[in-house]
């Protein structure tokens, strides 16, 4: 057997023969079938302060096009990306559910490479996959392999991190270059490559945004994938109300991405990245948090990278190297489609 | 705009557009992007015994096909899917996420009637849908589309209710007749039609569950969807390390459904339901359940269908009609693809 049949997806016993011999190894899945249950209040021997705590929930379906990418593979970007959703409202993750959908024909040994890298990104984060489900579409009717991720995390301590709370001179953090995952994901679908490689930078950032919790009040996070940077803070921006003036010139942007960008024309401010994240913070604290940040690999090329003003409301403005001034927008059509 | 684009997935504009204008007005979305925040201590004007709940979670992906079909469409399986998977270990449904992968030319109407009827299924189920995810594929790359829902529920009171709890002398009830969803999917796939028609059982079953366990104790329950009835109980059998004696002649089967397994060569035993469940309870209490049961609309088929006895361990043991013992085991191969 080297290839899902549809049989894998009955119910039956081809599909427990399946969860027995891939799945439930890498995982610590309680149910494949109804639920798992568990003590969260209690578990992993820590107790939570029951009266303090809200539960944080996210999903996403993962549809990366090719499945395999420098630096990655969709099963890692399946548990990094929900492990960050979480994490951008400061929540502290704790339990994944993996639903896989595959493509009859798909192979098994890709399909194990991915689990495997699930379960090691499932660790290095910290969080455990404890529901799944598999399901099979005939030939033609998928495209390889879907994931949807959903998160539980929790929130402690009354911590409420949103756009909401974004406020006047808070300074914009951002924690690293931009651009590598798309084009990361790019070069490997049209068969480019680049010397040196550019990685996607997907990666788990709950532990370096807990460490940066510990220097000052955090108001808001969001993690810039689909749409890029520039979506996101004009996102942010509408939500806030208020208005971010950013600097070009203060930006990360890795070298190979600007080479690549100015070849095909992209725009590093809308390409997706993975492994970084954007923060507004309390202005007094934003020197201390990025000193911390750069003491961590995952936040080398973090920066400062503007602050917030009162007005016009809801707008990003960037001030560019040769000193204009540009309005940010949200991405408007499609860049690189199926990039997470 | 009448059909999905690419760039209805892109992060950008579109599908921002397409949130506000489809999804958000259906929804309780507290996320599109990142997580949503809830305070389940103190949600709902109900105060849980923060020292006296569990969590309970799951997923599933849905690909059935057709995507409409007698008596359901896609959306509200997913829905009640994942509410009945929560109400198979006695939680109370709470949230669930909704994930959506649409192929590229999907129609914007039919994507309208599905997510309406995930809104109704919500709200029968008494759950809120808060947290989503819309992905778009290229055409070709999916069939039409496919949901992932996953919920949170709470266990409260320290209730326990696992396959392995199942004791000897606990009676087996079945809580309608079988057989229904995966004949309805089947007649809408190959263009059948049967006067009266036959529906899919497509049903929350959360309210009559928290019903039946007013009556005594449930020592285990599972929803025999994928693999039929026969595959559940074999999987519980297994994980029981019991023996169940069930009676052909107790196990209701609808007439509609008995006509066309006859024609078309289908076991009803190993039929997908949707909207029924297998329930193993404490020999006393069998009784006042089925009563209580009978007078719920979703439970008016329901019967008491065979007992748990010590050994052979882990075996099905079917008493037929003509007097013979039949040995039930898993579905194998294939019967009905695609089928939730």
């Amino acid at each position: 057997m080297d290839r899902i049949l549809l049989e894998h997806g009955s119910g039956g016993k081809k599909m427990h023969k399946l969860i027995r011999e891939f799945f439930a190894p890498e995982f610590e899945m309680k149910s494949f079938g109804d639920s798992a249950v568990i003590d969260i209040i209690n578990a992993e021997r820590r107790t939570l302060n029951a009266e303090r705590f809200r539960l944080a929930f996210t999903t996403d379906s993962y549809v990366v096009s090719p499945l395999f990418f420098p630096g990655g593979n969709i099963g890692e970007l399946a548990v990094y990306g929900t492990v960050n959703d979480l994490a951008m409202v400061g929540a502290r993750p704790l339990y994944l559910s993996a639903g896989f959908i595959f493509e009859e024909g798909f192979l098994i040994n890709d399909m194990k490479k991915i689990l495997v890298s699930m379960a090691e990104a499932a660790k290095k984060s910290g969080v455990k996959i404890i529901a799944g489900d598999t399901k099979v579409v005939n030939k033609g009717k998928a495209d390889g392999m879907f994931i949807n991720t959903s998160g539980i995390g929790v929130v402690e301590g009354g911590l409420d991190i949103s756009p909401k709370n974004i406020k006047v001179g808070d300074k914009i953090i951002i924690s690293g270059t931009i651009g590598n995952h798309g084009v990361a994901v790019m070069a490997e679908r049209n068969g480019l490559s680049f010397n040196p490689p550019v990685l996607s930078d997907t990666a788990p950032l709950n532990h370096i945004i807990q460490e940066m919790l510990g220097y000052g009040e955090v108001h808001a996070m969001r993690d810039p994938t689909r749409g890029g940077l520039a979506t996101t803070l004009k996102e942010m921006a509408l939500e806030s109300r208020l208005c971010f003036e950013i600097s070009e010139e203060a930006i990360p942007v890795a070298k190979g991405v600007i080479g690549v960008s100015e070849l095909l024309g992209l725009d590093p401010l809308y390409i997706a990245n993975e492994g970084i994240f954007v923060a507004f913070v309390k202005n007094d604290a934003a020197e201390k948090m990025l000193d911390a940040l750069k003491k961590n690999p995952l936040g080398r090329g973090s920066n400062i990278i503007g602050e917030v003003v009162e007005s016009p409301s809801g707008k990003v403005l960037l001030k560019t190297r040769i000193g204009g001034t540009r309005l940010i927008d949200m991405l408007s059509g499609e860049q690189l489609p199926r990039i997470c």
